[in-house]
């Protein structure tokens, strides 16, 4: 039709039928008007057969209708800015639909009510997170690829035993792997029970721990030890020690096997899990080295204790403690709001009560830093009563602290927990999906 | 119609009405065309009248329209994909009605966008879990078959005495069970009390527990029995005693009645609360037949100790227990990650805390499983106070113990208390129902 | 039409347009047969005009349109039940209005889905219970009715005087209520301060009094008391003793005009605030009656310490202290699961732990009951550590004790928690509406 | 047309169609009459053409169509409000458009049902506080206005200097500033420590003091304190005393650049920042004053005692702080609430106790007031053992005592803890928002 025809024709009508996808919706036409720069008020404003083509699928002058092919549900609303120049978001649509609907349609997403506003914008970041946060767990549970070479192959099998566990031989090393790891955190516990302990000789030379041992038969171990600090030593028993060396031979083994097959270098270096395979075995050898040298004696204990940390090689085997360093990586912010909390009700309590009790109590209180032990364990209803304040001030101070303590730690510890529960819910469901995968692929 | 007619006619039109149960959408034919594996896709290929009819209700080529006798709302959904090649989800439509659309329309349901794909899931596996856990909370309050003959009638009456509390019998039954079950914890609780314990004969020869009572009058209690150890002994009272064998004749003859009476026996045995109403009388008839060896006096007193399970017994009576016990089989996962937690957390705090402290404070702090007692007491803070940290670094730790327990305990106990929460609604919910039902029967 | 033209018509059509409301559906007539005894069912079988009329509100043969006066949301929701024999819940209906309309279409609620049955239940009770509740919270903040005799003019004065807090005298007769209940707990408090306390006579011999006044110049106090015990004692300060007086006088006639303008009376004495009011005065009265009998003195203490109980009065003036009467009286279920969970595990605790220390350490554990407080400290976390285990076994059960005690009580705990938050919001809310009422109707 | 025609057609037809927005409803004529007040109601009774037309946009009577060019959604419940006189909420509507459409069509939302009159309450209180809390956080991330001068330009740097963290200079300002509150906290606490004391001078008389110094050569610093106690004194070592001075100058110097730089000075006192800062910095200057007077050294203590609140001027440099501050203020009635329940609970409980222990405790219940610290140690589970009930009825107070503290306290921490969550979440929210926009300023 010719510019003329449309103008006349639009100008003849009050109205215009706006078809989309099949829904036909009708709106005054001086409405349309009302926002020029969408795609509505330009083909309010369209003037040839190409203009109005261009913003729309197909018309008729006829039937006073234009269609365009797009999904009904979202323009219904859109179309109400038009008529109200208010625009409110609806629950049911996915808000990324509608955002790919409103730029569709030429409209700002700032052209949404305040009430709305809000909505649109948690709902968006609340999808970003999900899926930020699912593109992450798949990258813990996710696959490896492997190369085809005959190498490859022994690799993918030797990779598969210790972190799968389908067929029966990945059992069984997923089992021992365990086994190991209680094993050496039971020896290490056992190894400081005095009645397993055994005198030992400290001294190279052997002929005066001989006789060492000979002059302190009638005495205890520890009286034994002190008598002849120069030759003799309470030791763990040897048995313990030997358990020990089984389970360091068996935790190297895995990590060399492991490193050796692993698929992609960079990302078993950068996993925090077999960093802390890593410090479950590096200790040992440390020592072995460190022991040859006299002064070491400090050092050594420290290495000695840190073998405790072997308990964290559990978290390859339960999801919950997984769960647990992932939300304490991504709750760092929430953590650091917590210690914050804490050192704040810890410094003002301290301080306060330094200074209430110093005169009555100055054993107990004996300085703001001596203090701090004292205000942490009333703020975390600890209370062991070993430090009590004994002026009225002070035990109204020690009063107000327990009640900060119960609401201060109480707010931080609830959003931690929220995210535990999702990650840990997220992570089950992963691992069912993932798994169901994998039993699929067998058959 | 003729094929030639029915593709002339395709190409003539560039749109198409699809008329999905009443609702119209109109769609341009080459949009159809994207998803050729699809129902529509499929349409848009069909040739001849069959084909046509086999993948719609009724067309007109006249009217351009096709029918299909299905639901309109989502297909208004689905008809999107078609449009932006994105397919997102509806908060409104009930997720098994979409999936059955899906698989109408013939859309796999993977093309949902990531955003979706996640809720779908999510609502997915809720309504699994909801219909699973409905359907074991029957099994619990769900009612029981019997046999029309006499012995099942009468069978009947007796199940429904100690089942229901619908009739005045039924109510004292439960009444009275209810009764024993506080009667024998008292009793028990009782006997210990020194002021209601007497002394009694051990040895069987009479003569010579008289004579041992004669010599002892002016003593106490205890230090007769000190004094003849051979004949006499703290006894619990003979009232005590006797209200004691008043309650095992009870439980006997419940449960063996319920045990006749029950019309499922496998289901009757495997019920957990059965096993503690056996559990709850077993030990006396054992400890009947074990009074008679002179050797067994550790293991009777464990068998006495056994008695306080009777407390579980109540769990008949309480929706508040059942859940408990619901939540508890159902959570076990997540008991196991808190102990787990509380596990890693005792063994690693016990350590550094022996470490710290051994030199300054081996009485308390004797060995790492020695200070399991005093790490658990401090992460659950608790507190007692009775082992605390001497030195700097062992008050750090116990600080550091303190906190970490009031996050560490919070994460799992967060989501079995939801658990429970969820149960424990549920199950009040269906006891209602089914009380509801019951009394509408009685009519 | 006649019926052969009603039959003719239906058999010459293989669909038919069901117009609800506006919205035009259409649906194949097989498949309304398929559920006969709903309302569309009876339609496809209807043969005379009369009939037709009597299902829909009116139709036409030519369009083959049947019209329906009824809501097009619900029923589209509705008609699917009759293509795939399914029923789901729409999120965006009210649940009311969906129950309506399935019963004019004649369709059962029993027809829903199992997964939108559950849905549907919760919902519908969550209602009930919203709207239970919100009467109950009404029954408190609502109106009362008076007369419009001069004497109920009076009346309404004065109730309104200590119901309110509109007016200047209204407010100030607030202060002065509060400040009496303060008055009176800080009295209470302040009398058993021993500097505050004096030496008074006891017996109603004056000369003997001050005789023995005389005789115990040097002496403390408690000494003199001790002394002349039947004359002397240590009585509160004269001035608390008046202030007593002056409270007790105001909170008795305030509790008298409140009677006397009640409009209300059952429901006066039947509100609980209105009860504490009586056991705020009656201790008074019935300790100035009883101080005549010599062997009272155990009852007056009693009746003295009741008088703390006039704290509850500030529940007048706060809507926390109110909503936690709410919610103790409403969760009382769950209170009763706390108690239970509680109970059981101080018994099952102590019984353990008595047995397990009574031999080393039968001081603190002399019996079941005697370990009950124990076992309650150590549940609560509270671990006043005045009785500790000393053996293994029992600090294994301590332990367990711990971990146990934060679990069981955090569950109904949770529940509770969650409705006290419902109610106070609910609460807030009402009086938020009562007062903007309210001073509406001032103007 | 005439108003005959209008009445002649209004009297042929029995249905209506009500077209809005270009869907279209039909209804019967006699439905519309139900609601007389409201615009269709009104349509029924209307009789001439100029009536209808301030009614409706446009209508048509041989199509029996009348057009109102509203959003047809929100409508199509309301018109249920004719059929069914029920008016029930949508779900997926934005309740503030709903009361938008709701005044257009002349409804009045008390016709509600009673079911969904609370559902709207709900809804629109929760739009009101989001958008007030909305405001209120701008108010704290807002922007500030400055002039166009040099000295507003130079101002302009300054505060940006303090309060953006955008450019190198900015960053260094904010971490010199955090650096020296840690220091400030540092000293403090430092200097406390006996060991980093040293022996200063208090009189004036310097020969006095010199002697006195030679006196006490071979004494510990205390015990030459109280040996001379006019000469010599405790103090804190001189280097902990110049940083104190370093880190007032700094505050001091902030402070005064932040409050010339100010933009809004009223703004700038109400900040409670800002508040926190005077607070850091007054005590330092009154003790300058108030060390020439001899009677000071009391409210020297407390001025000292004071220095410890600088430790809140870390909230400038931590959401974590601003966030607690936020909800401590308006949660400043949940507080009250949890104050209350506690004050309620310790003042009854310690009433019981001190009754029940005074007769065989008196040392450590001595008075009511006295007993306050043992009941709220007890009610918050803190639990120290200092003082604990001897008697039966003491330790039964205790108990119960634990139980309530846990259950009372829970309650409100509970919504307090809720109100945190929201408001950190939101403040994040916020920040990033905030952020973004001012990088994206930048280029
Ligand atoms: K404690
Ligand atoms: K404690």
């Amino acid at each position: 039709p010719t510019p003329q025809a449309i103008l006349d024709n639009k100008s003849r009508q009050k109205r215009v039928k706006i078809n989309v996808g099949g829904e036909k919706h009708e709106i005054l036409w001086e409405n349309l008007g009302k926002q020029p720069d969408t795609r509505l008020g330009q083909l309010k404003n369209a003037r040839s057969h190409e203009e109005i083509l261009e913003l729309c699928e197909d018309y008729s002058l006829e039937d006073n209708e234009y269609f365009f092919d797009r999904q009904p549900k979202a323009f219904a609303i859109i179309l109400n800015l038009y008529r109200t120049s208010k625009l409110h978001l609806a629950e049911e649509i996915c808000v990324v639909e509608f955002l790919d609907e409103l730029e569709y349609w030429g409209v700002d997403e700032h052209q949404l009510d305040p009430c709305c506003q809000l909505k649109l914008q948690q709902r968006r970041d609340q999808i970003n997170d999900d899926v930020k946060k699912d593109s992450e767990l798949l990258f813990i549970v996710g696959e490896d690829e492997f190369g085809d070479s005959n190498l490859d192959k022994i690799k993918k099998h030797i990779w598969d035993l210790f972190e799968k566990s389908l067929t029966l031989p990945q059992r069984i090393t997923g089992f021992l792997s365990l086994f190991f790891i209680l094993l050496s955190v039971l020896t290490l516990s056992l190894s400081t029970v005095p009645d397993l302990q055994e005198l030992g000789c400290k001294s190279t030379n052997q002929s005066a721990c001989v006789y060492a041992v000979a002059q302190t038969q009638n005495m205890t171990m520890t009286e034994a030890a002190d008598a002849y600090p120069e030759e003799l030593e309470v030791k763990e028993h040897y048995v313990l020690d030997e358990l020990e060396i089984v389970c360091i031979v068996w935790f190297t083994l895995e990590y060399l096997l492991r490193m050796f097959a692993a698929p992609n270098k960079p990302k078993f270096f950068r996993g925090w899990l077999n960093t802390i395979d890593l410090i479950a075995i590096l200790p040992f050898y440390v020592s072995l080295f460190l022991v040859h040298f006299d002064t070491a004696g400090r050092v050594l204990q420290v290495l000695r204790v840190i073998r405790i940390l072997r308990i964290f090689k559990l978290a390859r085997h339960s999801t919950g403690l997984q769960s647990l360093g992932f939300t304490l990586r991504h709750s760092y912010q929430n953590l650091g709001v917590l210690l914050l909390f804490i050192a704040v009700g810890v410094i003002i309590f301290s301080a306060l009560a330094y200074f209430a009790e110093r005169d009555d109590n100055s054993r107990n209180f004996e300085s703001i830093p001596h203090s701090f032990y004292w205000a942490l364990i009333t703020m975390t209803t600890v209370g062991y009563g070993d430090i009590v304040p004994t002026t009225i001030i002070g035990k109204i101070i020690s009063m107000v602290a327990g009640v900060c303590g119960l609401v201060v730690i109480a707010l931080p510890v609830g959003i931690i927990s929220n995210n535990f529960q999702l990650f840990y819910e997220e992570q089950k469901r992963k691992e069912k999906a993932f798994k169901r995968r994998k039993e699929m692929e067998k058959f």
